[in-house]
């Protein structure tokens, strides 16, 4: 924590009115300065460059799917993961004043924003959707050129920011559209809430590595909530797994099954034990 | 197969020059007849539309990883794997007659190229990258504008195609770097070669029940190649598991295992069994 303030840096990627922006208020409330990162590599460079003492990370949409950059900058970087929240995602159309739906040609949001919204942008073959890097930049951007034509996919939070006009609400496919965040910072955090571990495993060559490495959790009773694979680089068809448990290291059992996946797996690396979160449908931002 | 021609038409994604095309013409040589495809979207609803008669689909890249949309889009389709190819991907720097690598401020090109350059993206800050559909598109519009402050990346065929210019070439991160692509197909065919099993699974809630499906296949020796997680639309945190085994359903050993899978899962569905590609990073294209 910075030490001439109490109030902690908490990165994220995105500019202000971000999803993300929102996911670190919900989390650890409105007394945190908030740290705009324009890139995933510098959110994650953030801590070590003095930047910040938290940085939040996407790591997984409920629609999209895993944050593939997310998941090889964890690897990348020496972070531990110390919480998480889970925020619902809801996509408006957002242009400048005096725009109607009627005059947008094209359609700028980042990459996932615009894959939740498929359908939309199917039934619309006229607009063009314009990959960019950044859901709440788009609607600055589009707000301070004023043109007509152009809107972008955001929160409605990234609306009331920076002055645009909603045109349209609620764009994506399927109305269960959530993203998972995790809490990064530099030293390990052991909450007595803690009740997810998230671990990276590389396994040896051979048949049944994968199953063997499973075996102390699946013995153990221990629930594994999500399973990742990402390629190993320079190793073609290679990859590092990235498992989720519903397990804390303060619990013998689960120290057992580490000791003895240790065995097994030629890596671990355990990045966090932490409080799992649990958001409804029905919540809405507060901010 | 196209009853008036007795060459088959392929789908792939892209334009001409782009790296599909390069693995249809390898997989399938030259006597077939090439359908670009816009999207990924329209790749894998072409043979349904009866624009083609099989569809060539990314699904990995030995760098950034398994394609999503491809994955999301076989669960989608009813097609049936009958084949695939891996072939080495270089990138080059392509740009308009007269441009040189000093004039050039922006560099369009699909996500996935981009990503595979991150290294000389991240050391050519004045350069902006540009997120495109297309790596061969991208230069077919750059060379079409004639915009010397544009350049593309994409493999060096697209340059021949387009009239391009060669600025710099291996651009990409690591020398190591494969994609992997499967051929789509309406029916099934069981090759004598095949030696590559390829499946989907859902599985019932609780604890330990990836250990389990995956349990048959260890006791049988099989090894498993891959096993990749997409999100179930509509149910956040739910997946379903994308499993490449070493294995023919020829084999009695392997028709057993997935008796017995079945038993285990809530939902099992076959993909395909086929031939497994090999591609050594000292072949080259002949095309």
């Amino acid at each position: 924590m910075n030490e001439t303030t109490n109030r902690p840096r908490v990165a994220f990627q995105g500019e202000r009115g971000a999803f993300s922006e929102e996911a670190a208020l919900r989390l650890l409330g409105d007394e945190i300065q908030l740290v705009p990162r324009p890139s995933f590599e510098s959110l994650f460079a953030a801590i070590n460059e003095g930047l910040a003492d938290y940085a939040l990370a996407p790591l997984e949409n409920s629609l999209a799917g895993s944050v593939q950059r997310s998941y090889d900058l964890l690897l990348e970087h020496s972070l531990h993961i110390v919480g998480e929240v889970i925020i619902p995602i809801s996509h408006s159309l957002i242009s400048c004043p005096g725009a109607t739906f009627e005059s947008i040609r094209t359609i700028e949001s980042h990459p996932v924003a615009l894959a939740h919204c498929l359908r939309f942008l199917g039934a619309h073959p006229q607009i063009r959707p314009l990959a960019t890097e950044d859901t709440a930049g788009s609607v600055a951007q589009v707000v301070r050129r004023g043109d007509r034509t152009c809107a972008a996919i955001a929160g409605k939070r990234a609306a009331e920011v920076y002055g645009g006009v909603v045109l349209l609400e609620h764009l994506e496919d399927h109305e269960e559209n959530y993203t998972r965040f995790v809490l990064l910072t530099s030293s390990t955090v052991l909450s007595d809430e803690a009740n997810k571990l998230s671990l990276i495993i590389k396994l040896p060559d051979g048949a049944g590595t994968l199953y063997h490495a499973l075996e102390p959790f699946a013995r153990h009773g221990l629930n594994l909530l999500k399973l990742e694979s990402r390629p190993i680089r320079g190793r073609p068809w290679e990859y590092y797994f990235y498992l989720d448990l519903q397990a804390s290291t303060k619990d013998k059992k689960v120290e057992d099954a580490l000791a003895e996946l240790n065995e097994r797996a030629s890596e671990v690396r355990i990045l966090g034990c932490y409080p799992s979160a649990r958001v409804t449908q029905t919540e809405t931002s507060t901010h």
